[in-house]
């Protein structure tokens, strides 16, 4: 049987976006302790794929995701969803809120909620958690290694666990979004509506470089949906670029932009053309549709032949 | 007595780096929980200033960071230093290598020793800790929490704790940067080899906002060191950009770059101007020099006036 | 008595176009016989200025006027003034358009008025004249050196000649800018619809080097409405170009575009501000109005004194 | 007989240059009476080619060889020839310096000669001519037309005249460009140190365009050599551009700038590439090399193919 990999334990907010793609319908869904375990799971061969979190509204790229997707064999994205995250205050059955002392969760579900519970539970003390779930699989599991969990309603109803207050995000549009990563193979065919995911490498770090990068672009009219600067591990001030681009591999604008970067770069890594998960289609400016760009090679091909 | 405040517990490489800073020398030290916490201290006067780690050559930016820089009222960052992360693997004295089997850390810290940890210690369980040196004092405080945890070798000396193993990061050459940050004031004076940091703001989300405002630095030859697209928190896709920029606001070049970046952007945070912990000398282009700007507002003066 | 000087003798369209300048009216005209001498008197003081041919809607611009503002001393345009031109076949009283076989005229009007001439003249003989009203004048003094004279209709009237056919030129829409120059003096004030004119050279010939000039107009807002590169006379390949930008040097973004233009170029020569003959106001781009301007200096200077 | 045509009457610098041309070599020299009659006799087949100025290093470019070329059939530039141009002061034999009062020349002659004639013949008086040699065969062939003509020492052999004074240019190092044109037909073959001509047409008189224009030549490495912007005849500030660049458009990063310059222009007319005058090579920037090109479109293929 088909198994797709997610970041577990059960009742993340990944389960909760597994559910929603439609690849990974009637197919088992495996957790893994870390999006590091689940992308070797992939490049094992033990799964079809993984669903792992690539960027929150809230906290930006999840940069352990981007490291593990830009080292190690060649991965390819080959979907997107985007899920809004909702979280809970969760105890265990018969808990009032009154009592909450200590409140255990994950640093980036911590990040998102600091406001309500140092509102609303004053002099709170806060626990770190591997995950929001596994806070409160452990509260289920151990007499009372602390008093609630800030967690997805998912988890509460997992564990046996109960919802003691929903909504508790200090900011209610937070959403995450998860890309679906598979071993490299077909892409996925354009749609219009397309993303494409690069990571460029820099040839020396020479002011100007993202200037040149983003003009490659940019001369192709092809538009940025999201960039972030990495660390290449080597040095302070050694970056790489994670980049999101409108369009599909396969529309002429992005592959003559590719091309570009590939002689413009010390390295490139393709991590694949994939579905919009909002469906909005891409901004062709004027002069550059696929159209327009046989047009120009046919032009060309006379003049080379012809004069 | 005046004091600094830095992220806790005592033992952290933010101690170790705090000590290093002439201005916090013979000043009392106090410790914070979170640097959000700190950050608060300084703005409510309670310290003078709040050393905070900004940045890792393995982990990036730290968010947190630089959101908490990014929002409430302004702060001003007045000096930085860098250090060499070296961890440490510590223990309660007397522990054997091999008994090991639970290693308490930071999540930061847990991955940039993963490696080692999963090398030297197959089959080791890893738990989070609020930072290396709350692992170190538990592990001093409660009987038998976890076998170990990875900090600063500065932890095990504070709290009475063993060393087991020195050096154990994957990569040796990981350092940290930490920024000096107090309330708004006079800026320091400018070295010759200085760095400007600033959050600037897109004016809508168009495409070729980051080519404009980079093109605005371009112009007045100003090199970009450091480049984070970070989250406005409102929606996915929508960005901030931090970056860090050689040369003093008081250079010319850099004040005209900042102007046009003023003109351009919906908004911009200056976040001070202050010396390079490496002491190099800003690169300063061809007709981009003080000397250069002044000549040249001269000249437009006198045409201004006499055609 | 004022005096202004025109590109002679009588009848020439400068002269048509000197009448219609508010600063000559009730001042002497005085024809000199070339552009450069012409130029001469005003640098001399004989003459309160000099209106000379800059532009053409078909021949382009006028190379030797714009050789002869780029050497010598610095002068000054104060004004423009732009007219259509119409030309004229021009006779002795009592020619028959049949028996016109020899044409005399300036090669500029000749090149305006070619097709007609070789379509309803078949066979004509063209000969050159030093202007096209000097064509006129020796018509009218010699006793035969051609049959016809192509000019304007004013040169036919002056010189007692006869218009054969009128409005032969082969572009209907033709017409010629003129500039009124003066020496260097107080700039006429800005109107909202002003034009800068500027000459700029080149540091060295790197390639490039007009994609940064460019650049430096664009970064501020600053449109151009002419560009034309010429020779310095130095090498083949070595250029200086000649530009007409929108907006008056008082304004803040033209001003700050010159600095850098200064600080870039190896030379340049400001030609003056002064109104546009067609009273089109320039184009502001968001964030360049000289408020914007003056916001973003007082926020920098708030940001040096202040952090 | 194979034909050439050249700017004549005989004795010009067009001839002088016509004979350094090894394609015409051997075959009929037919002097033309102006350039748009040159190119007329190619484009009817009655010449295999015609050799016409198209840029001086004084004088600029020659805006008339520009305009006959941008307009009509499309015609071809498949060589180049550059000749220093040494001008002589000529009249009939036995005059005597002293006595030379009229001097006639061509305009372009009188203008890069001006100094010389004022400076040594004071009083004396200028007279166009058709040509520079057209002024000696009429000084040849007429009674006294005037004293003396300036002209290439060639057209003093070819008509019996006498060269009264040599090199009386007042710039030394003055050079003039000659092209030859065929009608459009295979290209010569790539040497390396090759030229391309071209005719831009600008979409609309938007700001920017030629910032935009020059961008996609600078994005895959391609320099300019000469840009020249011409007055398209519509209206004043109505322009095209004219630009030489280096390298072939057999070359890959010549053929991609102008499949870029299609889908940007309104129009485009390719004018020819052929091999230099000077043998320089054409500068190839590093990842520009046809090499590169062809990497990155292998790469580019098998991203497509297998992601």
């Amino acid at each position: 049987m088909t198994s797709y990999a997610y970041l577990g334990p059960r009742g993340t907010f990944a389960e909760t976006a597994l559910r929603l793609l439609p690849a990974a319908d009637g197919c088992e869904h495996v957790a893994f302790a870390s999006v590091g375990l689940a992308l070797a799971a992939v490049r094992r061969g033990e799964v079809a794929g993984a669903l792992v979190p690539i960027e929150n509204s809230i906290e930006g790229s999840v940069p352990s995701t981007l490291d593990d997707l830009a080292s190690g064999d060649q991965l390819q994205i080959i979907d997107e969803v985007t899920i809004p995250v909702r979280f809970a205050l969760i105890a265990r059955p018969g808990t009032e809120l009154a009592s909450v002392k200590t409140v255990a969760t994950h640093p980036h579900a911590e990040a998102q909620t600091r406001g309500w519970l140092y509102g609303f539970l004053p002099g709170v003390t806060l626990l770190p958690a591997l995950s929001t779930a596994a806070a409160v699989q452990r509260l289920a599991e151990e007499p009372q290694p602390y008093d609630a969990a800030v967690a997805a309603p998912l988890a509460a109803e997992l564990y046996g666990m109960q919802v003691l207050v929903e909504g508790i995000a200090d900011n209610d549009d937070a959403s995450t979004r998860f890309v679906l990563v598979s071993n490299p193979g077909p892409l996925p065919s354009p749609t219009g509506a397309d993303k494409t995911t690069l990571f460029l490498y820099i040839r020396e770090d020479h002011p100007g470089a993202l200037l040149e990068i983003l003009t490659e672009f940019a001369v192709r009219g092809v538009n940025l949906t999201r960039i972030e600067s990495r660390p290449t591990k080597r040095a302070l001030g050694d970056y790489y670029f994670s980049v999101d681009v409108e369009g599909h591999v396969a529309d002429e604008r992005v592959g003559e932009a590719l091309m570009g970067l590939q002689r413009v770069c010390a390295d490139i890594r393709f991590l694949g053309s994939y579905a919009r998960h909002d469906g909005k289609n891409s901004h062709v400016r004027i002069g550059t549709s696929d159209e327009n760009f046989r047009a120009a090679r046919e032009w060309l091909g006379q003049i080379r032949q012809d004069g």
